[in-house]
């Protein structure tokens, strides 16, 4: 039996058990990893030291090194992220759904973990803790696949989780990682489906791309962002000023940054020229469609390919349009169904851009920034969701859940 | 553009049309396809001749001819599937959640419709209808793609339900189905990312396993059931063998019949040989373990095969168990987490039971057979769900939606 083989069956044991673990037990061990972590964080920096020696006698990029960088800081934001994830309620075992049959049965529908979560990630080491904190808090079992630029950092912290699980008499196998480093390795991972039941990646889009591809597990696709803001006309310019202006400067390489600005032609008559400018002045380039190249000499054009980039950079993609309807058909066309907004007086047009729109999560008056567990109050998130199955948008414990239906009879057979 | 773009690009277009349509609209629409498919049941029973006749000469076997075959009495039943699929509420719009967040923004969920479902499926004409109308009535196009041998039937029946959308005013391109034959085009099919939204496929476990490995689109894998019923100790013999004839023999070929039969040892002291005389009488082959194999004579062995296998047939794997957790075990093993019953005078055993097996739909004391969306109360059936995303189960309307948040703010940004 191979690596995967045999941490695969040892994570759907695991499963098994934890399924019937109550909410103060799954807790306790958390609070576990909480000790473990601060008692052996010079360890942790340790071994991460070593990985960013490795990382920067390869010549990596600044960028790089800091996700990958752990320090005393960062290691107590794990342990406040614990701290908070310990306080969200548990939603295993809750029943959604209870009715009776005409024949008597008796049908519960009961929330259960999902069993066991694969994770293939990159090299930003405070996943490896997120994700094992997540799904044992939902009551899974999880198999991380982490980078080997991050390897000794991620076996550091997946043996003081284990530590803490072996203290609070939880099942160490819980918590695995795949230590095989070869590329071979995660496509057999991402086939291993006597083992897994879903695998999330969690990273750029070719990482999402290569899983999807390469996958027979069950996937949950996170992450791609090309989000747009429609600014409607008659839109008030200063709103509209900020809401973009915080959409695409605030973090601007994260996934619910606006890429692409599209401005009605009567709002762009009016206010475009102002807002370029404002955008320019914060730094941002703006690749711009022919009208809006018109009122900002010397701008860069917008080629087919800038609409549908993701940037994650002080880029943005303008385009005048004729009317909302464009706007909408321009956003179902090249969005990635992440995070859209809409700018306008008009609730008759919010309401039809809204509804018009195919995406997880759409704004009003308000910045695609928002899209994030933690702002909308689930406390917790384990990726962004783009595709429409199981869940969109911000997945939190309950989005590590599934169901089952429990039925009671006295006998009864079907005729 | 091949006939897969063309026809995916059309469905995606129809489907941002659907999304918007009221129940009555859709209600309509189904309404119409119910006279069409009376007024045009001639021209359907005509071309499913043909069908039928190119089935016969290429020898195909009676059990595949008679799933093949229509006749009045079935376009009967499609029609009153129709009606009743009328009856049930449209689940799209539903606001399943909504709340407001500290900084003023406020959230509602809403289902909606998950876009363009692609269904690939068997000889089985009945399915081209019923999946269509199901997808119709939960607001999704649907490019289906069956089998060469019911192909005229299926294009009969696309016709008309294209008529009838035309007639009642929506766009047609809601229901598509793919001509060409060849093998390609389904491995094509299932990686048309750009315009499938989730791919079902219905039928065998052959063509399930084809898909899923084949797919890039996210798959809601039904149907493979390999059902267990566990007797166990104290257990009432009368309904326990009620029990365990109806869900081996009532429909055997039905993917919630049960496979195996678990019984605790003391019970089979008691017991097993008057049950498995009393299947034999029923026409059952048993498959016995070495233990319930010395209570009847000349009885088959069982192998490791059997326990893996769903016969789809009057057969059943019987084995003895030392107990409820060496039965557990055993389920969750080789069970393909479809329906698995107890049969058990102690609530403690059946909460044990209900609590440890992994499955879609677990039993105490009621046949296995009663896993269906019409038994479920769900007015209606796309699929069995025998994956833990998404939906579990019987999937009905609402798990043929997805939701989206929408968030209204007041120039909200963040900070």
């Amino acid at each position: 039996m191979d690596e995967l083989e045999l941490k695969g069956s040892h994570a759907k044991r695991a499963a098994f058990e934890a399924a019937a673990l109550s909410e103060s037990e799954k807790n306790k061990a958390l609070e576990r990893v909480c000790v473990e972590l601060k008692d052996q964080a010079s360890f942790v920096l340790e071994q991460n030291a070593r990985d960013l020696e490795g990382a920067r006698s390869s010549g990596s990029a600044d960028a790089f090194l800091d996700r990958l960088a752990l320090n005393p800081k960062r290691i107590q934001e794990m342990v406040d992220g614990l701290e908070q994830l310990i306080l969200l309620p548990d939603p295993v075992g809750e029943i959604i759904g209870s009715w009776r049959l005409e024949n008597g049965l008796s049908i519960r529908k009961q929330r259960v973990p999902i069993g066991v979560i694969g994770i293939i990630y990159e090299a930003r080491p405070n996943v490896t803790l997120d994700a094992a904190a997540l799904c044992l808090k939902a009551g899974n079992a999880v198999v991380l696949r982490g980078s080997s630029s991050a390897q000794l950092t991620n076996l550091a912290l997946v043996a003081v989780i284990r530590e803490a699980l072996s203290k609070a008499g939880l099942p160490i196998d819980l918590a695995q990682i795949i230590e095989d480093p070869s590329r071979d390795v995660v496509k057999r991972f991402l086939k291993l489906k006597s083992y897994l039941d879903v695998v999330i990646p969690r990273g750029g889009a070719e990482l999402i791309r290569f899983t999807v591809e390469n996958a027979t597990v069950p996937v949950l696709e996170t992450g791609a962002g090309n989000c747009h803001i429609y600014i409607d006309q008659g839109a008030d310019y200063d709103m509209a000023a900020r809401i973009v202006l915080n959409a695409k400067t605030q973090r601007p390489a994260v996934c619910n940054t606006a890429e692409t600005l599209l401005v009605h032609k009567d709002w762009a008559g009016e206010h475009l020229q102002a807002l370029l400018q404002a955008l320019s002045a914060a730094g941002v380039e703006c690749r711009c469609c022919e009208r809006s190249q018109a009122l900002v000499p010397g701008a860069r054009s917008a080629t087919e390919k800038d609409w549908e980039t993701e940037f994650l950079d002080l880029i943005l993609a303008v385009r005048v349009v004729e009317s909302l309807e464009e706007a909408i058909a321009h956003v179902n066309r090249y969005g990635t169904r992440h995070s859209e907004a809409i700018v306008t007086n008009s609730a008759k047009a919010a309401e039809r851009f809204m509804q018009g729109v195919d995406a997880a999560a759409i704004y009003h008056n308000a910045s695609t920034r928002f899209t994030d567990g933690f702002v909308f109050g689930f406390g917790a998130e384990i990726g962004i969701s783009t595709q429409k199955l199981h869940a969109r948008g911000p997945m939190g414990l309950t989005e590590l859940t599934t169901y089952k239906y429990l039925v009671s009879g006295v006998g009864q057979i079907r005729s």
